[in-house]
């Protein structure tokens, strides 16, 4: 049995806290909020768990075995850092950290102190990401060529962070686990309209072997999309995370090249293209985050380190850094 | 009475060919292509009209008035320049020109010579981007914010250009037409998968007064996507050109800032979202080549210079200088 | 302080209980069921209020005011009558009863106690049905021509009704609510393919002044689809209730007849197709049950009739008998 | 070589004459029209071909082999029969004949004469019908429950048919086409709203063994859908026909029954749903009213009677007619 301290209880926190709740090997100890109504909402919620305005009551707690930050980026290093430090696992909410330098040291100690972080990259346990690993895993995509995405709406403005620190984590979380190439450059453009952050910004990466990733984030949008298209040799995909009965798309198209033999020149390739059937595999609708708690817990268990560890969020904190150099000298390179 | 000769009859000459055609006060007189097969095609569809494999006979023929230009881009420049000293008017298909510099001396040698070039923007005159422009100037968007295009399919490739020579053309003359505020830097980032030419990029432009454009344009994707979101202060717009039914959809949503009063800080802002109505104008069908064909003819009669004349072909062209030089570099901001 | 029993805590009884349990002016004071689990999961929701697996308890029970019946069909009649009997006012799921009898005796009987009835006719307090029910009392529509709604889907089958009596009572309840003309005769037809229950049909009711409905309804389609159309004499409209962003679009659109003058047959009409622009008013968005419940209490509060009063259950319930009769008889036409 | 003459140059009598022109085996003889400007639209088209005011002179030419009668259905019998009196094989509009008798008369009169006669249910040589005709022989869809199909827009009003006589013969024809049940007894609802004929109406036809189908048509939507839900035991299809891309989707999805043994009754029943993945096969883009004029051309050079011949027509004509009586009496089934 983990016990476990959530710490916020904002917009993302209960269902944290609910998805732990849940687990059969897992006890919801304390929840904690600097917000008096929150505290009420949790003690509603569970009315046989501690509640606590002081975070730092949780992660010093001696009856409780992990803490889950959910709580703004500029927070997650100090209350992450004290939850290791008294020997607690950490389940920190996405980005990992404001920066790269802070995501370095919270490894490096949970390392010193044999504990496990994980990094809520929710997305990476959703259906549709996983049944695209396992299309890429199985060579039925072919290699990749590229990652574009559209994740635009209007609002929730944030007010102490940028759209690219909001929305792009999703992106890069995915993109990192998606991609076996390693990023090389990263430039994003884009605009401040409203409240003294960028609220809408184009990021692409460069990956090695040509492989390119975009991703569009905005949050003046009067239509919410969530669209990603993903092309390979072999296959191209349209996953469409509104379309609730078919997510993903995967269409039996593509161009192929043949070159017409000696001394021709590149006017010569042959190119045909090819267009089969679409096919909509069948999604796991398991909520994501059950699936990620449950997996925390058994990690922990067994001693077992997560692929969404401190490294992993490290690897999106460092794409982040980069974006926001590049967007802030208005689409500059910046080489990773 | 207006006579006019076309060069190139391959996939957009027939178009042209058909509407300068179909006008009334303006004849088909001569056709010319390299292709003994397309000139076969067009003296099927038009048995009275004179057709020659040599371009230099259209451009030299003393009895007609004005030539369009309906070549590969590396071809227009001579095409043009040799119609224009034999005093003809030019209707040159977009690109206007190849570089900046071609399109300054065709525009200096038809204003010596008193014609008129008109650059084949048609996507200005669709009933779509006209009432877009109708909105704007009355004042219904309000200040814009932004203007991002996606413009992907799969296939056609071309073999002598670029993705952005090929699709981006559309959007940077519609950005041209819409946005009144200066270009001031271009960021291009994409990759080459197939054939040697980039088959898939992204581009930035940055405006005056924190107006962006965003244009993704890409041959390799397996859907077919022509979609431009216009975000206003007031407003704002979807324009989806491949729905038949309602292909522009005007949203009354947006985010009102206040500020909250003196000592208060960024936080303070009160942000409200406004979310009412949409509304899908009724759009114009008629074909946007048959009002352009009727506007040059016009013009040459009136003596009146085009909008989307070479001036506006040659801010096109160093839009595609700057995005083709900022795509070699991997996307190096390039200042216009 | 209105106080109410709640029977039925399985699909519906849920949000039934929810909704009065949230109104300020109203206490949800006992839940039954006669599934023991279905009384635990009221118990854990709300630890305070009673629960009890006899429905005879509720109606009896002295220190309620009404009662809000959320149970199958066929146990509506005895369990409406013994609240009603016990001075209680009723809150019935929808469809009303089994029978036109049974809904009869329940009216009478509501009416000599003077207690209200009110049949769950919950889609009448959508945002969607309201807005229509706007834009048809203002005269937006002009006269109706016809309402035309789909109702498909895979599954949840019922065991003891068949489709009708399962997805019809929706529409049926809404035609009554939108249509001033009286319905003269009804056609049903349909199959029954699985388990002894029609499984899908399609009803047609006639009304007064060509004013025709129909209704598709069927468990057995491989997509979800909940799409009106109504077509007016000023305007058409499309209701797509799953379009969470656009639920209805209103469109300019229709046919303009003109008789050319004295002398001319039938064919000399002149017709004219009007095409203009669509508009998609906002929706409000309020739970539709919230407002329903609010409104069943102001109605006790204020001893005032509900226009979804056991009358229009009534009405609803003629109309499933008629088409349950003609289902039968595959199609006989059934008078009203 | 076969040579045709086309009678009637309206709506689709130009694309009738156009393939039967583009086949390699078939010479388009003659056109004629009563309108002296479709003539002229014939001639300009095909300066080669005669054309005719008087169509008395087509089905007596001595040079030709064929006629294609493609005028209203009311005419249909007196040309047909002319033809075949005069040794032609017929290509005759949909739907055949205005009356089952006329259809029977015409068949009889093509059997002694050892003469062809093709009815043209274009529809049947689309790549979709075809595609959906293979999914059934091949048992992939098991067998079938239902046929529903929505075919609904504004206007083109007939000025002498109800909209059942227009736009329902396509879909009988393709139920005919599917169904191998022999249909039993048809329903037919609808309303005349504007110009004295039906301009909507609802058709159930019952077929044996259970299969139902059933037919929307209506002249007065404010949208355009053309879309056919196909039930069947083991597969599940939709069949959007304005879905360029994805016109037909396969949905693995069905509704397994199982009985749990000896004594157990109706509500026993274990019924389990089954909700697998999607799949959209290519479609052959072929204009169906080529692949059907190459087919009618090589029935008359083999001999052999086209599978859409003279007693298809007779068994859709049969269909309507029964249609249009049980409308005529507000629904009553009538009996085939």
């Amino acid at each position: 049995m983990i016990r476990i301290g959530v710490i916020g209880y904002g917009y993302w926190g209960p269902s944290v806290a609910r998805n732990f709740h849940g687990l059969d090997d897992c006890e919801l100890a304390v929840v904690s909020d600097r917000r008096p109504d929150a505290l009420r909402r949790a003690k509603q919620a569970y009315p046989n768990v501690q509640v606590t305005l002081d975070a730092a009551e949780v992660v010093a707690a001696s009856n409780i075995d992990a803490v889950a930050v959910v709580t703004p980026v500029w927070t997650h290093f100090e209350l992450a850092k004290a939850a290791l430090e008294n020997g607690k696992h950490v389940f920190v909410e996405k980005p990992f950290s404001a920066t790269a330098a802070e995501a370095e040291q919270l490894i490096d100690l949970a390392d010193r102190k044999h504990l496990q972080i994980m990094v809520d990259h929710t997305f990476l346990f959703t259906g549709a990401v996983r049944k695209i690993r396992q299309l890429i895993d199985e060579g039925t995509m072919g290699d990749l060529y590229y990652y574009d995405s559209t994740r635009v709406n209007l609002g929730l403005f944030q007010h102490d962070i940028n759209v690219i620190w909001d929305l792009a984590p999703h992106d890069l979380s995915i993109v990192d686990y998606l991609i076996k190439q390693k990023p090389e450059a990263v430039i994003a453009t884009g605009q401040v309209h409203l409240n003294g952050f960028e609220d809408l910004a184009y990021i692409t990466i460069y990956f090695a072997d040509r492989m390119i990733a975009h991703i569009n984030v905005n949050w003046l949008s009067p239509v919410k999309v969530r669209t990603t298209l993903i092309g390979g040799q072999k296959k191209m995909l349209v996953w469409n995370d509104l379309d609730a009965a078919e997510k993903i798309k995967v269409y039996d198209k593509g161009v192929n090249m043949a070159n017409g033999g000696s001394g021709q020149s590149i006017y010569d390739l042959l190119v045909s293209y090819r267009s089969g059937d679409m096919w909509s595999p069948r999604i796991d609708q398991t909520e994501a985050l059950t699936t990620e708690a449950k997996y925390f817990v058994e990690c922990i268990a067994n001693n077992q380190r997560p692929f969404n560890d401190g490294v992993a969020g490290l690897r999106v904190v460092k794409m982040l850094e980069a974006a926001d150099k590049s967007l802030k000298e208005r689409g500059r390179p910046v080489e990773l």
